[in-house]
C-alpha cells in the first residue's frame, strides 16, 4: 500500500493509449503539480492562472524545445483527483510522451501506479469505492448494456441503493447498543418486530441483488451462446451474416472502426460470446455430436444455444430426436430452420405444425435474422435492465452481498432464537461491515491495492 | 479535393490513438463546432463561455447519458485550425468514443478525412505547407535527431530560410519584369551582375539544402547500418548488447514502454537501422560470404557497415583479405574486435599495430561499447545538425529544391547568353515556382490531396 509520504507524491502519466494519434495527453496529480509544469513550461505562469483554462506555450529541458503543447489547469479541489492537476496536450509522438515524462519526473514528479488517479479520487472524497470499480468498467465496457450498467454505477445508483440500506440498519444497530448501556432496566429502544420487518426488508433487497449478477455478469461479459447443428447447416454462414451486419454500422464512421473478435457478436446492445464447439462441428452426425457427452458438457455451460438445422438436410425424425436431447440439457435454445430460400414449402409447414416456435430462416440471402435476434434478446431477460433496476456486476460486489446475506439470516435467527443484544448487535454489524466494503466505507490496504493495481496507467 | 461546401462542414475525429486509455479525446472543427457540441451538452451553455475554458457535464443522447465530459473550448481564430474548436475529453472506451462521433455526426458535424484538421491550419493561414508537413513528421519521430529536425521545421526554421531566398529573388523578377515595360528605351532597372551574384548565392544555400537532404534521410528514416562477420563472431550478442541498453533506459518511466523493431538501435539520438543480412550470417565461410555479390550488394546500400571478428577464432590473414574486399565496396566500415575477454594479449596488441583504429569490445561483458557507439556517432556526420543548420528531411521539398537548382542554373546559362528579358524573367519565374512549391505559396489540389491523405485521421 502507499505510505502516506507517497500518497503526497505528484504522480505523472501517460492517459491516451500508447500509440500514435494526433495528439497524447500527460496527465499530473498532486499539490506540486502545477508549479512542476510551470518549471518546464515556457509561456505564461501558470501558477497565477484560473483553473479550467488552457494555455499554448513550450515544453522545455533548458534551451532544448521538446513540444508545442497544451496545458490544461485544475487547481484543487476542482479536480478529478480532487488536488491540484494538469492536463498536457502533446502531439501524439511516443517519442516526445517519452521525453515530457522523462522531464516531469526529473523536475519532481514520480511515475504513477495504475489506477493511482482514480484512487486519489476515491482517497480525497470524489466518490465511493464502488464508483470507483465502475470508472474501469466503463473503459473496458463495448456493449450499450455494459456501457449502461457501469455508466449508473459511476453515477452511484448502486451506491445509493446500498447506502440507504446501511442508514437503516445503522439506526437499528445504534439503538440496540444504546441497549446495552441499560442491560439492567430492560428498556427496548429498538422494537425486535420493527428490527424483523426491517432485516427481511433488506434481505429481500439483498436477495434481488444478488439475482442480478447473473444478468449483471452476462452484461459484463457476453451470453456465452453455442450454435449447435450438424455440419453445412449454415452456421459460419449465420455467424458471419450476423457479424457483417454489425460492422457495416461500426464502420459507417470513419476513423473509429474497432477490432472485433470474432466470435463476439453485439445484439441489440448485448454482447453474445460465442463458445468455440470445433469438436462438435467435426462430427458428422448430428444425434451423435448433440448426444456426446464432451460437447453436452460444453453445451451446458453456454447460457442459450441456437440449434440450426438444414432444411434441405434434416428429416422431422432427426429434428426430433435433437430436440429431445437438447431438452435434457436444462439451457434454453432456439430452433431456427435454415435454408427457407432451398426448402419445399411442405416440409416447413409441417415443421410449423410440430413446433411452432421455430425460427425460419435463410442465413445465405440474410432473411428473418431479424426475428432471430429478436428471440434471442427475449431469451436473455433484459426487462430488469430496462426498467433501471440496480444490476450487479463486479464479483467483489456480489461476494459482499452474499455475506451480507449469511449475515442477515444470522440477525433474523438470533430474533427467533432472542438471543442476547450483544451478539445481535455483532451480527448487524457484520452486515454493515460486508455492505461497508462494496462502497469503501470499510477498506483495508490490501483491498485497495488489489482494486487500483488492475486499473490501466493514467487512470 | 475539398470542395468549398465541404470546407465549411464542421469535422469530428478521434484525437487519441485507439486503443484503451483512460482517456480519450474527441476533436470538432468548424463554424458550428461549439454549437454542435453544446446541441448533445448538458452543464454550462458553451455557446456563452470563453475561448480556452475547460466544462465539466455530461453528453447525452436524448435523456440517455452516454458519458461524463470534459469540454475544451477555443473560440475563432484563436484555435489550431483558426476555427472554432471544441475537445471532449471523455473515458477512454472505443464503446463511447463511437457512440460519442456518432450521436455529433447525427447533430450536423462530418467525419475529418485524414490530415484535415492540419490542412485546414493551413488554409486558414496558421502555418505553410512546409510546417504542416512537419506536424505529421513530428508524430512519426522516434528519435532526438529526427524529433529536433521536424520541430524545427514546424516552428518554422526551413520556410524561413525558404522564403527569405524567394523574397531577394520576387525582387529581382520584379525589376525585369518592369523592364519589359520599357523594352523601347533600353533601361535596366536590375544589375545584371547584381542578378548574377544573387543567382550564385542561391545556388550555393540550394546546394547546401540538397546536400542536406543525405543527413535528413537518414535522421527521417535511419542510418542504414549491416553488421558482417563470420556465424559466432557476436553479431547477436552486440545486437542485443546495444538494444538492451536503450530498453533499460526507455522502461526506467513505467507505462511508457515503447515497442521496439527488434532491427532499430537509438544510439546518441540517431536511429540505426540494422539491415537483415541472413543469407550472410548463413555462409561459413567469411571470404566467401564477404566476397559472394549478392551480399556485397546488399552491404553497398548500407551507410555503414560494421565489421565483427571474433578475436578467438580470426587469423591475421582472415581479417587483412576481409578489409581489403570491404575497401572496396566504398562504404564506411568500423573495425570491431569481440571477445577481448577470451583473447590473448599478443593477438590484440599485433592487430593494434596492423589496424590501429580497430575497437576492441566484449559484446557479452558489455565491455568498451561506448567506445564503438562514439566512432558509430563519428562516422554519422551530425555536426551540419549541431550547429543548427537547417536539414531537408522531405523527399517533395528534395524535389523541389532540385528543380530550383535547374532553373537557377538557367537563370545562369541565361545571362551568359545574354538572353532577352522575357525569357529571364520566365526562368525566374519558374525559380519561383519550384520555391513557393514547398511552403505551399503554390499549391494545386492534387499537391494538397496526396500531402495531406498520408495524415492519420484526427490531426
Amino acid at each position: 500500500m502507499f505510505s502516506l509520504h507517497e500518497k503526497e507524491d505528484t504522480i505523472v502519466a501517460l492517459a491516451t493509449p500508447q500509440g500514435v494519434g494526433a495528439i497524447a495527453v500527460i496527465r499530473l496529480s498532486g499539490k506540486d503539480a502545477i508549479k512542476i509544469c510551470n518549471s518546464v513550461f515556457k509561456g505564461k505562469n501558470l501558477e497565477s492562472q484560473d483553473s479550467h483554462t488552457i494555455h499554448f506555450g513550450t515544453i522545455r529541458d533548458g534551451d532544448r524545445i521538446i513540444d508545442e503543447v497544451l496545458v490544461s489547469l485544475f487547481v484543487a479541489p476542482k479536480s478529478f483527483t480532487k488536488e491540484n492537476a494538469v492536463e498536457i496536450s502533446t502531439h501524439g509522438s511516443s517519442y516526445i510522451v517519452n521525453q515530457v515524462i522523462k522531464l516531469l519526473v526529473r523536475s519532481g514528479a514520480r511515475p504513477a501506479k495504475p489506477g493511482e488517479f482514480t484512487q486519489r479520487a476515491f482517497l480525497n472524497g470524489q466518490f465511493d469505492l464502488a464508483q470507483a470499480e465502475a470508472v474501469a468498467d466503463l473503459i473496458h465496457a463495448d456493449s450499450e448494456t455494459s456501457h449502461q450498467a457501469a455508466l449508473n454505477q459511476m453515477r452511484g445508483g448502486f451506491s445509493g441503493e446500498i447506502s440507504k440500506l446501511r442508514a437503516e440498519l445503522i439506526h437499528f444497530a445504534s439503538m440496540i447498543e444504546l441497549e446495552l448501556d441499560f442491560t439492567e432496566e430492560d428498556v427496548e429502544f429498538a422494537s425486535r418486530d420493527d428490527l424483523r420487518i426491517l432485516v427481511e426488508k433488506l434481505l429481500r433487497v439483498v436477495e434481488q441483488l444478488i439475482s442480478s449478477f447473473d444478468l449483471g455478469n452476462v452484461i459484463k461479459n457476453g451470453v456465452p451462446t453455442v450454435i449447435a447443428g450438424k455440419p453445412n447447416a449454415g452456421k459460419s454462414t449465420l455467424l458471419n451474416a450476423l457479424l457483417n451486419e454489425e460492422k457495416a454500422i461500426v464502420s459507417e464512421i470513419a476513423g473509429t472502426t474497432r477490432d472485433f473478435i470474432e466470435d463476439e457478436i453485439n445484439i441489440g446492445g448485448v454482447i453474445f460470446r460465442f463458445i468455440d464447439t470445433a469438436g462438435l462441428r467435426e462430427t458428422t452426425d448430428v444425434i451423435e455430436s448433440i448426444g456426446v457427452s464432451r460437447t453436452q458438457e460444453k453445451m451446458k455451460t453456454a447460457s442459450l444455444i441456437l440449434y440450426l438445422f438444414d432444411l434441405t438436410d434434416s428429416s422431422m425424425e432427426e429434428i426430433n430426436r435433437d430436440v429431445e436431447n437438447l431438452e435434457t440439457l436444462g439451457v434454453p435454445f432456439i430452433k431456427v430452420a435454415n435454408k427457407t430460400d432451398k426448402s419445399n414449402t411442405q416440409f416447413i409447414n409441417e415443421l410449423k405444425g410440430k413446433f411452432p416456435d421455430t425460427i425460419f430462416i435463410s442465413a445465405g440471402q440474410k432473411e428473418n435474422l431479424e426475428a432471430l435476434k429478436n428471440r434471442v434478446l427475449e431469451l436473455v431477460n433484459l426487462d430488469k435492465f430496462r426498467t433501471g433496476n440496480t444490476i450487479v456486476t463486479n464479483i467483489r460486489h456480489y461476494d459482499s452481498l452474499v455475506k451480507t446475506r449469511q449475515s442477515l439470516l444470522d440477525v433474523l435467527e438470533g430474533l427467533d432464537n432472542e438471543i442476547t443484544n450483544d451478539f445481535l448487535a455483532m451480527d448487524i454489524r457484520r452486515s454493515l461491515h460486508y455492505l461497508g466494503e462494496i462502497t469503501g466505507e470499510i477498506t483495508t490496504d490490501d483491498l485497495l491495492d488489489n482494486i487500483f493495481s488492475k486499473f490501466c496507467i493514467g487512470k
